[in-house]
């Protein structure tokens, strides 16, 4: 089974390399975008016996850094 | 409106960082984790006159190597 873990600032966290890209969008021409914010996304390939307990136990202790992170996890049918 | 692009290595590219953390899941006592790969999430917030192909065209020149990457995108509603 596949699960995507989504990593993604919290509010209020500063984000240079958001920002950077934000000035190069704008820099390309591109118009409309207000705001962008970068995060990181991990693909896990799981057995089918990993519990939701257990991917919330890994994302927090390893993929996000919860002081200034949060993650979303999404199971994807295999 | 809110996009998400989600940027992820083509299959066949090495992906050290998501080897470095299969490895350190197993190592946290984690079992049943096949594979990890690393990948790169962006969250933009857009107007919604920006079209499809503008997101294109911004994922293919910025925001992913189309060399090594894949990316997806995803209207989310606001």
């Amino acid at each position: 089974m596949k699960v995507r873990v989504h990593v993604s600032l919290k509010n209020g966290v500063l984000d240079p390399q958001g920002r950077a890209i934000h000035h190069a969008i704008e820099g390309l021409g591109f118009s409309g975008v207000k705001d962008v914010r970068a995060g990181r996304l991990f693909e896990l390939e799981v057995d089918d016996s990993v519990t939701d307990a257990q991917l919330d136990d890994m994302a927090g202790k390893l993929l996000a850094n919860m002081v200034i992170e949060n993650y979303r996890i999404e199971r994807v049918a295999a």
